[in-house]
């Protein structure tokens, strides 16, 4: 794969889940949204099949990584890291460009802002809080929420030739809906610093109404978390198997 | 695949389609309806499922488009153009066939439709609606919308050979659910020129007691938006892979 | 597959899947459960992964039909009718079999129905009930949700040799899900004579207090209405493909 | 496979499935989570996807039990019982192991319970309870409900070899999803000692603040029945198939 095949297959695998996974906290919290008030099973799930939609398109270009914490436990697992930035490259501009995406298909909505009276903040459809907030447990949250993501892959062979297999991808979109409905409900899991980083700066710059604070305070968590996390895969991976 | 095979085999599933998806919105959404507010999941699994069904139907006939804007994608893909016409065709029959059997599965609960006190409006079983009308947003949002759902189904290889394969259509199926739960909530998902015209029309032709308007002022935009999509999605998959 | 294979299979087979379809109707319904009010998609998931666990548990000895409305789809396919028999006597053996393990598994919930104060009627978990009572619409529900069954299963192919395929029977399961999701508003969709005769049967003869009737002017419905359903598959599919 | 391997893996994969399994229960019911009052399908699903990401990472090490039910009905197929000491060691150990970081992802939510006001008991993330305490019937319950999980397995095949196929664990995960649904009503489905008597242990040890009692009196339900369910599943297998 060419450094330009994987840096375009990043950042349109990485919009597309970001587009999703942006999309359906938009689709649950937002005013005048049909699926308002739609519960946490919806969120689980859309942001799982943002995975699968990202990743089956990515896959053929980059394998399909979308998160850096995933290229960091891969490239612990294979000792090869010189990919990795063009990867992480990838995922961060694909992550920005998921969540104007997200922005534009909900733009109607976030206009309705304009009200002052039934005006909300914005922030939780872009980035992750914590519901505690406590930042030892918050990183601890995010450091197992992460291995409980990165592990099994490896351990499941997608490292072995990134297979663009029926079933790898599936799974690996359902693993994602098992840690948002299991372990999402302390901080919201981001297990992707791009996921969480990328939309964060995008809020920050994005003319939506009455949108809050973009709360850089706690932006460091969901990045060094899932990073440590995915550290902590190849370690364990390389250990165990 | 002869010219008869297409069109009866997209006639065929577009009419399952149609029948699964406006049925699962008028079981949300009827009074006596045993799934009467079963919530969005319930509408977007249902709309899922019914790809599901219609496409593996239909596969062994026509390859299970059952939608103009995933033609045209293909077309522009390809560049093969001459089947277009009749695979159209056979979705726009399907989805009014679909439409009246949606009917007939609920004909109870919209003869009940007669007693004015516990009327309702019946369109948004037939066809899409926004949440906040406003054509240019409600644009956007269908085309990027579509553009979801084609450019993964380009992606994943779905046009090489139309495969039968086990888990192709099942995979185009999730993502069906995932841009339900995740884009669907501005404007309903329309996604599919033929999903929300024919059902339209039907819903003007069918006796339905009470049943409201059709609001074809609101009509064009959920065919132009994913014929726009569409072809954008042939567009990108030939520039970017 | 000899007589006693089939027999046996189709008994297993359609036992597990009415533990389960019973199962969780019994789950959301009764007090003092713990899924109780789980709502709709709890329902038509349950009943979904029912036909995944009798299906694939069936498949090694009868290729796991569980419905006599796909054994006679399938004999009006292939023009076999010599098994048609033992098949059918086996799903409803099977039937009355699960509905006597759902008992078990909810005796604690059935008997509470002693204190009349919160006894509530039981029929609703062993067998279907309209949510309106109109014969012509009541059958025309089941044939047309019948046929959304037995049509895609005929056409994509479970018939030729009834595989014991990794996917085929997932793929039914789901498409089980979506039937209940989309047509079972109406009728709670019986769509198979032996799931709905069956448990009606064994209701009326287990000894749970305050149970209230079976309800055997309807109990013709969900027989005859899916064996039309089943029949007219064939027929289509014979015509079509 | 050799006997550390073995251990190694069951550890792991009962620790994740553990993980997942305490987490949505966790996430579900404590105050502070995101995901509270998320309902059934959020624990089903939960539980599910635990198992399928704790079989899919144990399974080039030891096949991934994750369950002396299974185990045990495995070794009455087979006849082979020299590894069963070391399958159950490492489950117990990855249960107890897996109930440590469920307590580690949720810490603030449980450090929150020091407000005596706003405390809750927290035994029913860690260990399930009958909704009516009967011991004959809870038995009852979690034999059958056992049976409905080690049946199926042994049938569909994942005893020969132990398979590392792509869809064979994931459909063991539906599975789980569908006895939750369904099965789950009166006893919360342990339908697997280690899965409730190891994390039993862990709530006696852990230092939550008014974490309540054990419950000592009801552990043996789920571990004596899921042993029964999953030897009379390797007899019904070794009968009938």
């Amino acid at each position: 794969m060419s450094n330009g095949d994987i840096f375009l297959g990043e950042v349109i695998g990485t919009a597309i889940l970001i587009l999703f996974g942006a999309g359906v906290v938009a689709a649950v919290l937002l005013n005048y949204s049909k699926a308002k008030d739609g519960g946490w099973i919806v969120i689980a799930f859309g942001w799982g099949f943002g995975v699968m939609a990202g990743a089956y398109t990515a896959a053929p270009l980059s394998g399909g990584h979308l998160n850096p914490a995933v290229t960091i436990g891969i490239a612990i697992d294979t000792g090869v890291w010189d990919k990795v930035g063009i990867y992480i490259a990838g995922q961060m501009v694909g992550a920005m460009l998921g969540a104007v995406l997200c922005w534009l298909v909900y733009f109607a909505q976030f206009q309705a802002n304009r009200d002052e009276k039934i005006a909300q903040p914005t922030l939780g459809i872009f980035s992750t809080a914590p519901a505690i907030r406590n930042p030892v447990a918050n990183l601890i949250t995010e450091i197992i929420a992460t291995i409980a993501l990165v592990l099994p892959i490896l351990a499941f062979g997608l490292t072995k030739g990134l297979v663009l297999s029926g079933t790898g991808i599936l799974i690996v979109s359902f693993l994602v809906v098992g840690i948002g409905l299991s372990l999402g409900g302390p901080t919201g899991y981001a297990i992707n610093p791009a996921r969480d980083l990328g939309p964060r700066i995008i809020h920050a710059l994005l003319p939506i109404p009455n949108k809050g604070g973009s709360d850089w305070g706690y932006s460091w968590i969901p990045v060094v978390g899932p990073l440590i996390g995915g550290a902590l895969s190849g370690v364990i991976f390389n250990a165990a198997f």
